[in-house]
């Protein structure tokens, strides 16, 4: 199958085919490289610029992630919504067994016709997990999702990573003392959009409350961003095991895309995105220059000359840059 | 004067020279750069692999490091010994005014003959402070320093890029209660091999001596590292002001560099250190082809398309990266 074949077979949505040209996108093999980029320009024509919602979520684990995204993503299918799933999780060790992994602790998802749930691709360079993902994103937009949402355990700075891919981005909670408010990192604070403390049911209720109003509260410390209407960023309560709540998220989401939209920032997101994406696969292509084999020896070579101290790094440096094979 | 005659003149350890042998390397000029090669080649030929002990300081602003660096430095001139201080701060905007308020700040030892001080180059890349200070470590080092003192206040990653620049890495701390333990950030305490808490005099002295056991307490959770010596990392308290434990920091720092030595700690890291810059300085040399006024053109027309959605990011990247002037 041409990629040109299997991009008409995407547009149309067919789950397969979907699966498939994702496992081509996260191929490292370099021919696989070349046929995933005729891949995503054929689709680009083929699906006419449909654009999905993409949702980034970041939670540590415990937060309760796998429920919320079960209950979530049942009630978006349960409204006629087609959801993909995709994991971002640099850290991960994780091989062909996170499959059945992300599967089984998200069950009822798993089995929906409306849902596509797509394990972490096990590698552990960020960079690498970036694209990856993010043109698994461009996949599930082409092939019709409405709702994409892209998960991280948000460890190191994959959270930036899926913000950088996400038109909407959730930071999910679990109820704590107000101590632990110093244990959300700045800069998740700064691209969250949705604050969402979940657990707010049984014993927790009321400490799911108290934890939703510090946020709200540390919310109001942070300079307002132009992307954001009255109200926004937002901090709300939610129960993913009982179901309260999660439509809330839904319709506050809802209101932040329509605003967005009508203002100019969704567009403006969309493009910085692309901007960025671009000058990034433009750095990471010419640095792969280091690893064709003739480089990657002379690189090694010269190293080990520079570790023993018979020449000056940045001499070293100069001269192999004169003698790259490109 | 040719840059052999600079280096000629850096190893006789003329001032004059190594302050115009750093102005060099800090500058960007594209025929600097080839200079400032040639000279510090020539200086590791002339200095015959002298080595001074490189500390790397971090401190927040207020937590004294200005005085301890005197008092530090003016205990060092006494026995002797020649001290350089170098300054890492990538978020500064000073400029010129800078050189003046770092002599200010340490008025006594900048008057002194046996110190070398030199402000932070002013720039806000961090990648570029870090191969210019590298560069005016080797050059003090070619000068004859005994201690390089190198100084960074310890935001975002700078600390990282000191530690790779050090033999020895101190992290100053202030009194404090013991909630603020979570305020240093777990990246320095896993590159710190003293800590000091300054201020113990006065009305301080109880809460320092506190402060130093809650964080001999922290280093003992933390797992042991190979180039340590039985005791170490080691937490201490100073008074900057009074002269009060200044000596013992010296002496630890003695022991520490003494076992490192005979255990081939010291080089094996000085081995890393020039690989790791060597390899930095490979990667800012491939994406420094950017800069290249054809090129950069190149990318912002590309990026443009890309913004404006008529190109796919990864298809524009692979388009640019064939067609780069070299």
């Amino acid at each position: 199958m041409t990629p040109e074949e299997l991009a008409r077979s995407v547009a149309r949505g067919e789950r397969r085919a979907l699966a498939r040209a994702i496992t081509l996108v996260e191929s490292r093999r370099a021919d696989h490289g070349a046929q995933g980029a005729a891949l995503l320009d054929a689709l680009a024509r083929e699906s006419g610029g449909r654009q999905a919602i993409r949702i980034g979520l970041s939670g540590t684990p415990g937060v309760g992630k796998s429920t919320f995204i079960e209950s979530f993503g049942l009630m978006l299918t349960a409204q006629g919504l087609r959801v993909a799933v995709l994991a971002v999780d640099p850290s991960s060790a994780r091989t062909g067994g996170s499959i059945l992994g992300d599967k089984t602790r998200m069950e009822r998802l798993s089995r929906d016709p409306k849902a596509f749930i797509r394990p972490s691709p096990s590698q552990t360079h960020l960079g690498g997990v970036a694209r990856r993902t993010r043109e698994a994103v461009a996949l599930c937009e082409g092939a019709g999702f409405d709702v994409v949402l892209i998960e991280t355990v948000g460890v190191g700075q994959s959270e930036t990573v899926v913000a950088e891919l996400s038109d909407v981005f959730l930071l999910l909670l679990a109820p704590a003392g107000g101590d632990e408010l110093q244990g959300v990192k700045r800069g998740i604070m700064e691209v969250a959009d949705l604050i969402v403390v979940n657990k707010a049911d049984g014993d927790l209720k009321p400490a799911a409350q108290r934890t939703r109003a510090d946020y709200a509260g540390a919310l109001r410390l942070l300079r307002r961003r132009p992307q954001d209407p009255e109200g926004f960023p937002k901090a709300m309560t939610v129960s993913a095991l009982e179901g309260g709540g999660i439509d809330t998220v839904w319709s506050e989401i809802g209101a932040l895309v329509a605003w967005r939209r009508e203002n100019g920032h969704w567009d403006r997101r969309r493009a910085d995105q692309a901007r960025h994406w671009f000058l990034e696969d433009v750095r990471q292509g010419l640095l792969a220059e280091l690893d064709a084999p003739a480089n990657r020896d002379l690189l090694e070579h010269m190293a080990r000359d520079v570790a023993a101290g018979r020449v000056a790094p940045a001499a070293a440096a100069q001269e192999l840059l004169t003698r790259l094979e490109r």
